[in-house]
């Protein structure tokens, strides 16, 4: 195993003290429990929005958290989900008075995890309310979750839903509004390779040299199907379809109903995306993908898209959620209507964020 | 080879092509001979600043054209200077009517073709001046190079003199302010994997599953020593106390000079770096490193130069100069003084830079 890390266990230890000591201005960190939180937390009066899950997605979370985006990241050890108590104290430490937007990505060790913690918050007479992310056409029901993963959407929506909060939508308007980034959000990856996880030392999964897997989580979970190389068009063309065609996808989730004080089942419905949707299209690295390669994607992506009657109206193209040093991509397409054009618009100040058009 | 390109030989065309179509408001691509440039290009009255080099090094150099930093940016093919005709067709094209600023990493080919390409310039009639990047303090003459080679500070110097042609600094003062970032810049860059150059299709090079490569060049060519695998922290010692104490580095440039009408030879000076002097600190990933363990390096760069008497005034931390899919990391530091700071801090907008503190 070859990488950057004293030793595995102290990872993320020290990824965090390096950005407690590279942006001061930012962000904070809190140590034991993990988190990383704004740097002028609580906002008073503004609802607070944390996020988090296993580490090894750099950028996601902690470098989205800041001004415009999030207020605290919850990190676990590498792909492995963070602690109730991380997610309580950071939600304590960042509640202005507001209430708090816990967004959580579809994994079964970070819904539960999230769902003790935001238990243990209205315990303590803080408001929170969760959004549970999951965009990922590419399999129902993986190796660490029920129905679809959550991936690129994830991103999106904590840029969209933190420039609500920034603007003063209260804690039920950000809440619907993170939904509605969820059910109008789809993405599919793929990987090249596998990555390796320090604490583990050898590659999450054996792909030959010759092979690709599509539909892949971002812990390296297997995807739809592996099956041999393709060209760059070719493996474009496989995900925006099975983005694009994708069809309406009906499920049951908990949310927490604030008026009944309890986890009631809400039945979600993703609306198929439809000619002349305008959208936002996202080509994501895995990570260790060179950046060259990314707008050779984007650039059949957009041809797809037009074919297909979407409007790209906005674009995000680079490493944003990753897995390690993997190689390949994934593509987001995120319905867009002018609200969230606007907050997509709207500043941002993160450690790890730069913007598309 | 698994890489997400169609042909390799199309690997540049269609990059281009994906960055005309992701970012038409910041800038537009000129095709044979290939060029990036803003769009609001040429600004009337406004030094324009020309850099280039071969690809494989993205975000660098397409990624920093735009608002406040680069007019344009030619790239060759994978690791191959470009050809006059590009820096030549670009100058002519940015050219607001004050001169355009080459900046030129000390590679023999990206000297050669600048060299001619201003000097047709210079026939029609635009003024243009050359400033050498030669930062690298691993190896005194590589592969492609006599002399130190031009690395990270290359970054730091667009985006500086990017905004002071911004601000309406003249030619000579955006050029002597190019060579004071060159002389106050040093670098060091290290490997723990090769990469892949498309139209090659193997491995640049070698390493063991236990070896690493000390001070390597941006395109693979060897650096200063081979050696076994070692920490984070002991890898980020190496290259930090190669930098900083690095003595005085005299050796003598090719420059144009106006009033004579000629190249003639200039000699320069680096100061070394001494204590209470600020410095930027840019941890940089050779494109494949993942994320996570950049503030690792980080960490342990703040403490040494803690140590060292440096105070960090500002940093970048990212993938900024890369090769392809290598993973790596190079550290610059870069003596900074009140003007530096406030041209780094100005406002910047391109398609591939987002800001450390």
């Amino acid at each position: 195993m070859k990488k950057l890390i004293n030793k595995p266990e102290d990872v993320v230890k020290e990824e965090l003290e390096g950005i407690a000591l590279a942006y001061p201005d930012l962000v904070k960190v809190h140590f034991e429990p993990n988190f990383v939180y704004r740097a002028d937390a609580p906002v008073k009066g503004k609802v607070a929005i944390v996020s988090g899950g296993g580490s090894g997605h750099e950028p996601m979370h902690g470098g989205f958290v800041g001004v415009g985006m999030l207020d605290a990241a919850c990190p676990g050890a590498v792909f492995t989900s963070p602690t109730p108590d991380q997610m309580l104290e950071a939600t304590k430490t960042v509640d202005g008075g507001a209430g708090v937007l816990h967004i959580v990505k579809n994994y079964s060790g970070d819904i539960m995890n999230f769902e003790m913690a935001a238990d243990m918050a209205h315990g303590e007479g803080i408001r929170v309310l969760s959004i549970l992310i999951d965009d990922d056409v590419a399999v129902k029901d993986s190796l660490y979750t029920q129905g679809r993963r959550g991936t690129g959407t994830t991103v999106l929506s904590e840029k969209i839903c933190g420039a609500a909060a920034e603007k003063g939508y209260d804690l039920k308007r950000v809440a619907a509004l993170c939904r509605k980034v969820n059910i109008n959000g789809r993405c599919m990856g793929m990987a090249l390779t596998s990555c390796t996880v320090p604490h583990v030392g050898r590659p999450t999964f054996e792909l030959g040299e010759d092979e690709m897997e599509i539909g892949i989580g971002i812990h390296g979970e297997p995807g739809r199907l592996r099956m041999k190389l393709k060209s760059a068009d070719e493996i474009t063309e496989m995900l925006a379809l099975s983005v694009i065609e994708d069809p309406a996808y009906s499920r049951t989730v908990r949310e927490w109903d604030e008026a009944k004080g309890e986890w009631v089942d809400v039945v979600l419905q993703d609306p198929p995306f439809k000619e002349g949707d305008q959208v936002l299209a996202f080509v994501n690295s895995m990570g260790g993908t060179p950046a060259i390669e990314l707008p050779i994607v984007y650039r059949k992506l957009h041809e797809i898209c037009e074919k297909k009657g979407l409007k790209i109206v906005r674009n995000l193209i680079g490493p944003y959620i990753t897995s390690l040093e993997m190689q390949g991509c994934s593509i987001t397409l995120l319905k867009m209507d002018d609200e969230m054009i606007g907050l997509w618009d709207a500043p941002v100040k993160t450690p790890g964020l730069r913007w598309g058009t």
